[in-house]
């Protein structure tokens, strides 16, 4: 009964450090699998594997070119995570505020 | 040779509906694992793993009191997960924006 959402899907991708590499590499301008797979010490399925990842999460397009594949950055431009990660800083300075105003009142009510 | 980095685990504990609203009811304030597994159709066990992955990830401190264990928020407060969202943003912005000047020098470029 697991039901993963755009978000699940946003932040399981930006999980691993190769993943959030390719997105650096695709944000200076796409480039095929061969060439993101140049950095690494890895197999071309063992990227491939990350891409179709980054995929899923519509962080990154793929686009047959001839005999090689293209990789660009997708729609998903991680609006929603930056929004969830804000909203839950906000509550939770909220929270300090009034912790930090009820000390302030101990401090100075009658003992 | 799988190395997790603080960012992994960060990315990887908010990739999970029930780990986000855990984080959004103890920003809050504090709450036994009973209290936290109310609303959930699950078992203790089952709560306390998704306690154990944001504890590993610093954004939940448990501490056991009497017969009862109280959670409440640790000291990673989503900061880097934060920090490389807006870099990668940017990055990302910076790159389109030159896209744009180009296509705008080619419109202005004579045929």
């Amino acid at each position: 009964m697991v039901r993963y959402s755009a978000l699940d899907r946003t932040f399981a991708a930006l999980s691993d450090p190769t993943r959030r590499d390719i997105l650096d590499r695709l944000a200076q301008g796409p480039a095929t699998l061969g060439e993101l797979a140049q950095p690494y010490d890895m197999t071309l399925p063992g990227l491939m594997k990350h891409v179709r990842v980054l995929e899923d999460a519509q962080l990154v397009v793929t686009e047959k070119k001839g005999r090689t594949r293209e990789c660009r950055l997708g729609a998903e431009q991680l609006d929603d995570a930056a929004q969830w990660i804000d909203a839950y800083r906000r509550r939770w300075e909220r929270r300090l505020d009034r912790l930090e105003g009820y000390l302030e009142r101990q401090k100075g009510a009658p003992r």
